[in-house]
């Protein structure tokens, strides 16, 4: 035990020393998990000519808005999503409160564990699955599901909660914009209420500012009078492609000058993004590590999993259009912060 | 011309004294539009305990949001929401440039002018002038001409500009709520796009501080390819009554510590907020003062003008829920900036 303690403390001592390492060169270098290149480059030029008074490309404090995808951009997405691991996961305790799903597809085959089968499931399996546990239930009772789940759950290659699964260059990115007076939203295709609930824990990012796909919530009384929100089985908004922009502006109702994404998901929030007048800043992450994370993404001969499709064509129009391709293998010095 | 220019210096001039002398007031007291009394006692009483760090009923600066009605509680309603007005008067354009619609009601009645007979316009034919004027259109369109409509258009009373009519007592309590740490919001069933287009030169509240009843906008590219929004003839959210809880959740993610209101349309938001746990706030302005601005609605025998609808329910729950009741005549010094 004495051992066991001792080691607790020296490594405890350790982490420290390595934090206050890590404090000091960031002091110097807001950006230290960023290799230097065009990318770091970008954003350091970007954020200088926006917040520098009296400059042509200033952007006063108000209109510095920066949207970011979630799935692929600040965290892993492969190989699933996490919110599509969170509602297989609910998918036994579902079938026992409704044994009458246990025979039916698409519950079938979640509860047969047949990884094969389950990987063939349709995009409209999914949405079933998706709505079945997601929705008919209080935001209450969901918030808290999400929670223990986000609490208990680990990705089947590095054994890691899903929040531990953030690029550590990202959470640098956001916080160097932070500090230069920019709002950080998140906009991702993913589920507003899921994301909400571990997003500032996260990315430091509050509720306010994450703008996400959304179903319909009815407000109604519990039988002594109180109030509680129902998430109801339909859709109210779809917040991917053209839906994000169309988000963005219910949402914010600015339109922002920073994006950041990874696939055809967020291709319109780009081209909003960056067709705005003035200093405009826009990058896409592209997964080329298959060492340290994955790669995928037909631009550049990468394998297609369908996940944050990143085809040639949307390499091509970040070529024309001045976005900057972010290479994980080549930009980012490490990528988790428990990296050793 | 002199004579004007030494009269309009002498006008600034005296602005700056007037600016200065409502300042250091000000620096005494952040509610001098506010007569002492149970309102503007519960509404300092509130801030200091919110405020007070250690207290019991501290309220986290990050969870600060204070959202309120626009029409009736931040500006006058009566005789007719301005929003309506803008709808009314953009009628001649829009049957100059579909001339099919002159014989057609609605129209023809804004058409004639007879104003008893506009009087009697059912809910319903307002609904069709309204996607009629607000509606088919880039958002760009739209906001172009909602600013020229509010820089020229005037109130049939006091030939005032629609935002001269903002309550003085109203714009000082966002402010000190502000000054607080408070983020202020408008939760209006008025159209978001028509308010955030003159809130934060009026109200001081940014766009994305904005909720109101929305329509569907949808992303589309012009002639040369650059990305426009278009306003679409169709609801996507209805920001009264239970909209109001249902749009703070789906837009803010929070509940908020201090909703103010003045009708029925208000009731939801309000209930939403008080039965929060912790420290709250809830107000309704009635609109008492048939000498200053109008007397209306049900509560204490006023008359029934269907606009802002006060009935002896509402101020029954009012009472019975600890929400303040905010009498204009009695609470308020003075109600718009400009009375002498």
């Amino acid at each position: 035990m004495r051992t066991n303690r001792t080691f607790r403390a020296a490594a405890v001592g350790l982490g420290m020393l390595l934090t206050v390492a890590a404090r000091a060169s960031a002091q110097g270098d807001p950006l230290p998990s960023w290799n230097d290149g065009a990318a770091k480059q970008g954003i350091v030029t970007f954020v200088q000519a926006a917040t520098t008074p009296g400059s042509a490309s200033f952007i006063p404090a108000a209109e510095r808005i920066a949207t970011f995808d979630q799935d692929g951009t600040l965290w892993v997405e492969h190989p699933m999503y996490a919110q599509l691991v969170f509602c297989l996961d609910r998918v036994p305790a579902l079938v026992k409160a409704k044994p009458e799903l246990a025979g039916k597809e698409p519950f079938k085959t979640v509860m047969s564990g047949d990884r094969a089968a389950m990987a063939k499931l349709t995009m409209k399996d999914i949405e079933t699955i998706a709505m079945a546990t997601l929705t008919g239930m209080t935001l209450d009772e969901f918030n808290a599901a999400v929670t223990r789940w986000m609490a208990q759950a680990r990705d089947p290659r590095w054994k890691k909660h899903y929040n531990e699964l953030a690029y550590q260059p990202m959470l640098e990115l956001l916080a160097y914009l932070r500090a230069n007076g920019f709002k950080t939203y998140i906009v991702t295709g993913g589920g507003q209420d899921f994301v909400r609930t571990y997003a500032e824990a996260t990315y430091g990012i509050p509720p306010e500012q994450v703008v996400g796909s959304a179903g319909v919530i009815t407000y109604g009384y519990d039988k002594a009078g109180k109030p509680f929100f129902m998430k109801e089985p339909k859709l109210l908004l779809n917040d991917d492609h053209a839906g994000k922009p169309e988000s963005i502006h219910l949402m914010i109702g600015r339109r922002p000058v920073a994006a950041f994404g990874n696939s055809t998901g967020d291709q319109q929030m780009l081209e909003y993004t960056k067709t705005g007048s003035g200093l405009r800043l826009a990058m896409l992450v592209l997964h080329d590590d298959g060492v340290r994370e994955y790669a995928y993404g037909p631009a550049q001969g990468l394998p297609d999993t369908k996940l944050g499709t990143f085809p040639q064509s949307l390499y091509d129009e970040a070529v024309k259009s001045g976005w900057i391709v972010i290479s994980m293998k080549n930009d980012w010095k490490r990528i988790f912060a428990w990296e050793p």
